[in-house]
């Protein structure tokens, strides 16, 4: 077997792959390798007890105390980078495999000092696109309080009352702030953050990336896209309903029913060793097949001009998704289904599941039921 | 004026300099950048109307739309990055200066396709260490937030009776994980998100970075470290403070007031031009002089073995910083004072206040009180 050595340099909290690697979050940049089967984390005074204590690697490596000893040698205190470069030659490591977004500046200085950086394009492990049981469990937990959060959020929209063509719950004016903070905070006591959480109604869902602000009034559509991270675990879900609080037009309701038929058509292909790009293509078949179609109008997006899923864990969005590139779905992915259309004057629809990839078929993680009135 | 390509590829959740450079939320990678004075930023379609209306740059470039028109001519589907180097070539880029953290998988390619890529040490935006009023405005913010939600926490621990060694507020036993849901909902209600908040008792609080976890114990020290971060600008704030619920011991009342008397010099320090270094050994020397050793005691660090500050904005740590580096704070700086001593069997005390750096002296941005037993 080759004895290739891995190397991250990064938080846990902006790279995932620090997280699934070492099992703790860590605030600030740390180095973790592995060279062969062995691996090391190497962390400053700080992080030093909780590395022992929680990180799953071979190796915690004190950084303080090698940095104290190398500045008793060189009379400087030396920078982390030279550290690292230092215990990469103790370990007699001369090229390291690293992943896309290692950072420039760390890969720069090890090339000066003699030490070879490749890249791996893709997954780093890619074994994180097949999800461990421990793993499902943890995105089953993050869904449960998606569910129960969007759960709160429409049944405050059921007991709003409708008047000057405003709503009001308990005193207060429904806005997506009002409907955010019911399902966030509901999250939360579940042990979920939802950050960029979507509460978006009437033309403000036409845009998919809009996250909504200000009155939420009956009879448009309202878009929840919640994702939240479970905290405990670092792990993700992600969900998408639609809703109408009233009465939705007759063209808002064919919408409805021709992104939930494009839907479920998707998750019916999906299985392990299906392709992404084909099940994308068939839910843009079957929009066109019902009229709806897709480009710039007014010098706005109208139509389905999303892709139709990704996988998700410790990212929100990780491959192999569903989309316009030829990626293979493999037993053991968590991806989303969330087909879309969104028109200028009619309303935007979205609906989102998450399944779990399987042999012959798919298991599907959300139990959230699809009413469009409520 | 040399005419500099500056360039980013990341997304603004992980990199605040995105967010810093555009104004905006962008959940997936974007390309930035910024020749001479003009700036721009290449998006999706997903994100074209949102970056229109809300993105601080010159110009929007619609990254779908140049993929579709190279497609056509290519017969194949070009890949994001190819469409940078396109993009850089039609303005006659042909050396871009990019931040330490900048995706080394980007700068390979670049470098293969003959753009040359240097990186920028320390912060890339040295701006960024100044922050304008408008950003001190979100940090006030963000600190109000973090005021309340303290504030809760702490009036839940003093409502609460201590009965078999055990806490319990409203029927409920006090856990780190109860007080952490009640200061950060009160966080989440005002429009900002706590992440990793410190609430540690005991033991605990002797790892400066365990979060804390289980019963908090009435008569021991119990660590808010509370740092959130405001949902609509992106900025955070930081705090901690130390408080007894019951009665402290004379070696930890002793212990806290060293603390104190240690921050309250370092604040008294702080002016436009000073050195960190200069503060930070001075607070070391203070707690010497009171008879407080730092270094590794049963394989573990004891006393005070963390820097002294940090300065803070669209990150929660940013350059300069008060610590063992030789670091000038500016005028218009926003740095964290926060000394800390932890002693297994007597506990930890950390009390941290943020400050806005002026000639000859500093504005204290903290109005939380500090009181060891309630």
């Amino acid at each position: 077997m080759k004895t290739e050595t891995l190397l991250l340099h990064a938080d846990s909290e902006s790279d995932p792959d620090v997280r699934y690697a070492t099992g703790m979050v860590v605030p600030d940049p740390v180095f973790w390798f592995r060279k062969g089967t062995r691996s090391y984390l190497m962390v400053n005074a700080l992080e030093l007890g909780r590395a022992r204590r929680q990180a799953r690697v071979d190796e915690v490596i004190d950084q303080s105390a090698l940095r104290d000893s190398v500045a008793k040698r060189l009379g400087r205190s030396p920078k982390p980078l030279d550290l690292l470069v230092i215990q990469l030659r103790r370990l007699r490591v001369a090229a390291v495999t690293v992943p896309e977004r290692f950072p420039t500046g760390t890969a720069d200085f090890l090339r000066k000092a003699g030490i070879r950086v490749t890249v791996r394009d893709g997954l780093f492990f890619p074994e994180r696109a097949v999800k461990r049981p421990d793993e499902v469990a943890a995105i089953r937990l993050a869904q449960a309080a998606t569910e129960s959060g969007v759960a709160k959020g429409i049944a405050a929209l059921r007991e709003s009352k409708s008047r000057g063509g405003y709503l009001s719950h308990g005193g207060e004016r429904v806005t997506s702030e009002y409907l955010r903070w019911i399902v966030e905070a509901e999250m939360l006591r579940l042990g979920c953050l939802g950050q960029h959480t979507i509460i978006a109604s009437g033309d403000q869902c036409v845009d998919p990336h809009d996250t909504g602000s200000g009155p939420v009034r009956p009879n448009t559509s309202i878009i929840f896209d919640v994702f939240p991270r479970h905290g405990a675990t670092g792990y993700y879900a992600d969900m998408s309903r639609t809703v109408v609080k009233g009465r939705a037009s007759k063209e808002l309701r064919a919408l409805y029913d021709a992104v939930k038929v494009g839907q479920e058509w998707g998750i019916s292909q999906v299985r392990a060793g299906c392709q992404g790009r084909t099940i994308h293509e068939g839910i843009q078949k079957v929009f066109e097949g019902l009229g709806y179609v897709t480009g710039p109008k007014d010098g706005k997006m109208q139509g389905f001009f999303h892709g139709t899923g990704h996988s998700l864990g410790l990212a929100i969005h990780e491959p192999p998704g569903i989309g316009a590139r030829d990626e293979t779905l493999p037993a053991g992915a968590v991806v989303t289904v969330e087909p879309g259309l969104y028109y200028a004057g009619i309303g935007g629809v979205r609906l989102e599941d998450m399944v779990l990839v399987k042999e012959g078929g798919c298991e599907n993680l959300t139990l959230f039921p699809k009413e469009l009135e409520i």
